[in-house]
């Protein structure tokens, strides 16, 4: 058979287009981040009287991991985990003393470490944060210095402002809480009923202006933090309160955000990751979530404090309405997002993240089968397949210690989701396996010194006043 | 304009065949009903490792209820609720001394209670159950005797057979548990892991055998009641152990029900209601189920003891994927097949139910704002709206005695679904309101005897054996 000239130019004409296409167009990354929702606290995760269509809508539409772990219970080191790809404890995000950064910390994530914002930024991407940032108030430690072109939103949790009542000393005399935009303090004070608003609004907004070459997106909410606040759409409306009015403002975020993407039709080429920073925060009572059937919540390394609510959404590549059981964690995103922008992972640290492409296109089944569970710097537990071992627990917050065990207690997970039966006597082998896993893991590093320990104590001590800008 | 006589006679013509169409078919009616399910054992009420697509198919094609009822935390008090629409404390279903029937009791669902099988047969329906009956096992009790055109089934928990090292000595000499096919024992000791497939088939042999008229299918399953038994094609399959490997091959059975509905092109014509006789079993660890975020399960009155996860489907008149928070009980069962069915509901007693059909075509948002929770013959509590008031609890199966709350505990179920925080203090006027509910509801009726207390007393003692057939 000769070939025809025609049909060859046809066919080199349609690879190359593909090849371009391929090389213009990467996919966007999109990540939606609250903070503080419980594994229960939406519908598709069995929440009764929170109504989250969109969330659920989008589960439907996508799929939904039971299994899906933070880096941490507490805000500063879930972010870090989340945004290096690496354990909290490896980039001096981790501190047993100074769980989280507060005003008067003085340091934040190094600049040696890379967060998925650089990553994609090298290959062409626009770069986006709209929500809580939590790695550094200050300005060498901002989402700018970080590989992020815009930034809008509040340097730290909301609930870090003038506290002059509070018997903690250290906070008797916060600052207003600043919203920041770009490396620039823009308002005092917001009104905080409007943040989940107006950060969809600027994500919505960086979207559109972006939709010609790829972008990360990265929405990590004010809420349902405490102090809870709703606009006043959403006030009022939910069944469950005013923690539900909340949740379900953040739901319709969700929803603003997915039609947007739809509208610039760019739905077959975003990859969309909904999840959560911890657990839900179990002594507030009804201003705080729910973790469901897991135990605890966060500030805990039982499961309610690091596994989270998680929905992945790429229509043509993810598969509709698929549930997966498959562990993964928050650090699996940053490989997931090389992977997909061919970005070379470098072999100078320690990631602790696996792509999970197979699992969204459904060519693998597992892709980890170990998640360490660290309770400020020290690691309180391990889990390897279906069983966890806890070294130590604690009920946090409500001023109990820690407790170790020796032995540990050991769990199985798959059939015990709720960690009621303690089966280590049952089982010595797989506590010695579990054991040697995680002395393994600690032999394998020399943690740097903490950076969330620097802190300026004359601010802490309260024996000086926070200067206007901070 | 003159009319066509052509145009006049198609109209005619068009008329009267949706007529003929209405009165010639009522909707078909099926209800698949689980033991021991609890409200978060399936993957939509947010069970992380317990599969279950089919059900969640099922909801996302039709309503997921959030707050529906049984109408007792028990077996046998429970499907008397769901048959006749009704109280079990009506019907001499309800005792504090036995909770249920079993082998050694003596009578069953009186004669003069009406049945779902014996409404719809009168309206032209064929009726059939394929299950566990537990209203009575003596034949003027089952469920031939009660409305049903067929039976295939045991009569009573799968547990119920011969346990000769039972420390209670009514259980000694328990007889084999039997399989009866109509009122007749076809076996004995049947192949327990063999029965949600029988079945299974037989519900899908009735609906094809009925095809073309109207028919009621009631599928009660044995499990997951314990002792679990799957069939080898799921036994060892799920993540959760046996118990998972049980649920999901009865999510598999709910899958094969609906995908005989589709062949037989009746989905349009069938509503179709999944729901579970009571919560899980706590006690029996990991062989019993999860109630989720809720509180406590079987034999208790806290809502993880009556709150069951419920699914209604019928494309064309229930919208898909959505999910209310309605309240509603399986006593509303009935009078919405009296609605479907057209049958006039008797003036000559109390029924406790309200059509769900408001709910169903999204007319209305709430039919009911009463429950009443019963432990045997004892209103242990009442809710109203959002309020939840306890007048005693009980931590079932641990050997604990009810105890008696005075003032009464009183939850806002909404906020706080969990029932953690007790706030009788904040609102005596709602506990008063819910007390005046509470006590109008029993001073309107004088219950009849119990009928669960009728036993032999020779079986139960041990002193006679069973007979061959019981």
């Amino acid at each position: 058979m000769t070939k025809s000239p025609m049909l060859i130019a046809l066919c080199i004409l349609l690879l190359s287009s593909c090849q371009v296409q391929e090389n213009d167009r990467f996919p966007n990354i999109v990540v939606i981040f609250t903070d503080d929702l419980g594994y229960g606290d939406i519908g598709v995760f069995g929440h009764p009287t929170i109504a989250t269509p969109h969330l659920d809508r989008m589960a439907s539409e996508g799929l939904k991991f039971t299994q899906f772990y933070s880096g941490a219970s507490v805000c500063t080191p879930s972010r870090a985990a989340l945004l290096t790809g690496r354990l909290p404890i490896r980039s001096g995000m981790a501190s047993s003393q100074t769980r989280v950064l507060f005003p008067f910390s003085t340091s934040g994530l190094p600049a040696s470490e890379i967060t998925i914002a650089e990553m994609v930024k090298e290959r062409g991407y626009a770069t986006g944060i709209f929500g809580k940032w939590h790695l550094g108030h200050l300005p060498q430690f901002l989402p700018t210095a970080h590989g992020f072109d815009e930034y809008f939103g509040v340097p730290y949790s909301n609930d870090m402002r003038p506290t002059p009542e509070s018997r903690w000393v250290a906070a008797q005399n916060y600052p207003p809480l600043p919203l920041l935009e770009n490396d620039s303090l823009i308002e005092e004070s917001p009104d905080q009923r409007l943040l989940t608003k107006r950060y969809t609004e600027k994500a919505i907004d960086f979207m559109t202006r972006h939709s010609e070459k790829p972008f990360f997106l990265y929405v990590p909410h004010t809420f349902p933090h405490i102090p809870l606040y709703a606009s006043s759409d959403f006030e009022g409306k939910s069944a469950r309160g005013l923690y539900g009015d909340v949740v379900e403002e953040l739901d319709w975020s969700v929803g603003e955000i997915l039609q947007a993407i739809r509208d610039l039709k760019l739905e077959e080429e975003t990859l969309v990751i909904f999840t959560s920073d911890n657990g839900p925060w179990l002594v507030m009572n009804e201003e705080g979530g729910s973790a469901g059937l897991l135990r605890e919540g966060k500030g805990s390394t039982w499961e309610g404090g690091m596994r989270e609510p998680t929905i992945a959404w790429w229509p043509g590549t993810i598969a509709a309405g698929k549930v997966t059981q498959s562990l993964a964690t928050m650090m699996d995103i940053l490989p997931t997002a090389a992977e997909l922008c061919e970005w070379q992972i470098p072999e100078d640290r320690t990631f602790d993240g696996v792509s999970l492409l197979p699992i969204f296109n459904d060519t693998q089944a597992e892709v980890r089968e170990v998640v360490f569970y660290y309770l400020g710097a020290e690691l309180f537990a391990v889990r390897k397949g279906p069983w966890k071992l806890h070294f130590k627990t604690l009920t946090p917050y409500v001023g109990q210690q820690a407790e170790s065990h020796d032995p540990p207690l050991l769990y199985h997970l798959l059939h015990d989701p709720s960690e009621l039966q303690n089966i280590a006597e049952d089982h010595p082998d797989m506590v010695q396996n579990l054991r040697t896993v995680a002395q393994e893991h600690l032999n394998s590093f020399v943690p740097p010194p903490s950076e969330l320990e620097k802190i300026d104590t004359a601010l802490y001590n309260g024996s000086k006043s926070y200067p206007a800008f901070y």
